[in-house]
């Protein structure tokens, strides 16, 4: 790896805590204004009657260093006074919305009903915030992920993921909704020297992003990476090792997340012992699990050391 | 005072705090069901896209027990972490919205989306707190009192009380918007042996009750009773004793408040040495401030025995 090799224009695609977790390792391991994020929305919904984005919240608390590591959503030093209240309404009551987290949700939708796009407003909180990177909805208008489950029927994705904690097995994932992608998404992957899927569930978090109309001719042009959410057959957080065999037809594991990719990777990044046995595709394999920020960021270096040595080769072929 | 004169169906017009005050105490003087407030609205407004009811809420969580005396205005055991994160935004951060008194406003807004009337939410907020009275807005649909300065020119009430701190000099007050009063409150009236106006400010409190077109015609039954706002010249709390002689046209006193009401009173409640020399006016000079709890039930208990005779007299007439 040298200086000139270095990807300058890096797009990560991300879900919430996995992908959050790897866009911070990003934004600390790449140059300032190098990094942009595009993030799922497919899991945003309205409730009390604002909008929530927990993905889009989740990246943006992280990169901010402001989310709650250890509880794994929302922000650190949280309360959950206006909840209590609710209870007592009888209003709902099953998903926690925190007293901090609450003024994200009141000033995006002030912010939308005036007008401005969730584009234009993530990036107004974003900058408030501090946020050292660029981050985008895939998309300005709203699609819903679905859930089909054996038990329950059809679920929006909040209510099987929180209400029911994903318990009922998932037949089906699908997108209620097809907006394209926003502008500035398709101007930041054409844009892009290299793109990393981030340790994210491929299903319902980056499988919305990527088939938002204009992101596969988008995606053309640079050199795309994963990282795989899958370590040692099992997902590092959530519902994703029992998804893969209902919906992938074949074990957890990295080659999986390989094979749902398909010919869209140059590279996948997994676990030390996790090699998935695939042609066509590069391998890093590393210590891939996020204990603390340094491992995000070591991480995020490992991945771009690996990308420069796809990008350098692309180069000379 | 015997059981048969005492009075069944007591209506109370109030403001925030002082009339708040005073329902608490007539919620305990009087027996269950006995009670109902109807509340000013000209005061409501909307901030962070929702509907801000002040003077209701002040009534709510003074009946049940749940405001915060000491500050003067929310509920006890607030915090304000919401609020923090919005002037971190760059957010409305003039008015001091606390986490638990946010769960109302999200409540109603969602409610009165839904399509139920102003009056239909607070009942279901009041049941869910275990308030001891029926509390009815004066109206369903909104209007909203404006103040004319000298200094400033017209401001919407919270602007100019909150956001100004009431210092520009008031000229006029008025209403935008004239709405009529709810079904509710003309039947709460025209059904009642007693009305009384609490303590509040006649300007900006109860004036808007009282012209609310059915108000006046619902008032020809029962006996009016006010308890004057005004103790010693002075203003128990808020801008009263400087807009009586601008709005007035005399000295803030007792007497100002008995003529500001005119005919409408059969009766004023008073401090002791603010009687008023005002012929057709029954007086009762009493102990009026409100220090505590056992203070507003006192006055409460007073104000009725008054009314009682009142009551008696008119009936032997």
């Amino acid at each position: 790896m040298n200086a000139r090799s270095a990807p300058r224009r890096v797009v990560a695609l991300s879900g919430g805590v996995g992908g959050a977790r790897f866009a911070y390792g990003l934004s600390r391991a790449l140059e300032p204004g190098a990094l942009t994020v595009i993030v799922n929305t497919g899991d945003d919904f309205t409730h009390w009657g604002l909008p929530i984005c927990p993905d889009l919240d989740t990246v943006m608390y992280t990169l901010a260093e402001l989310s709650d590591d250890e509880r794994g959503w929302g922000l650190k030093d949280e309360t959950f006074h206006a909840l209590e209240g609710v209870r007592r309404y009888g209003g709902e009551a099953w998903f926690m919305l925190g007293d901090r987290d609450l003024a994200t949700h009141l000033q995006r939708a002030q912010a939308l009903a005036a007008g401005d796009s969730l584009t234009q407003v993530t990036d107004t909180l974003c900058r408030a915030l501090g946020v050292p990177a660029r981050v985008l909805p895939m998309a300005d208008e709203p699609c819903r992920t679905m859930i089909d489950t054996e038990r329950d029927g059809t679920l929006p994705f909040q209510q099987w993921f929180v209400g029911r904690r994903a318990e009922p097995k998932v037949q089906k994932v699908w997108l209620d909704g097809d907006p394209p992608a926003s502008a500035a998404v398709v101007q930041a992957l054409a844009g892009a020297d290299l793109v990393i899927i981030g340790p994210s569930n491929p299903y319902v978090s980056i499988d919305p992003i990527l088939s938002r109309p204009g992101v596969r001719d988008a995606l053309r042009g640079p050199v795309v990476v994963a990282v795989s959410p899958i370590v040692g057959g099992r997902a590092v957080k959530g519902p994703l090792a029992e998804m893969i065999p209902a919906l992938g037809g074949e074990p957890a594991s990295a080659a999986a997340i390989a094979r749902h990719y398909g010919s869209l990777l140059a590279g996948i990044v997994v676990e030390h012992g996790d090699e998935p046995p695939i042609r066509g595709v590069s391998v890093l394999a590393c210590d891939s699990i996020m204990k603390n920020r340094e491992d995000r960021v070591r991480l995020a270096r490992d991945c771009l050391a690996f990308a420069d040595g796809l990008l350098a080769r692309r180069a000379n072929s």
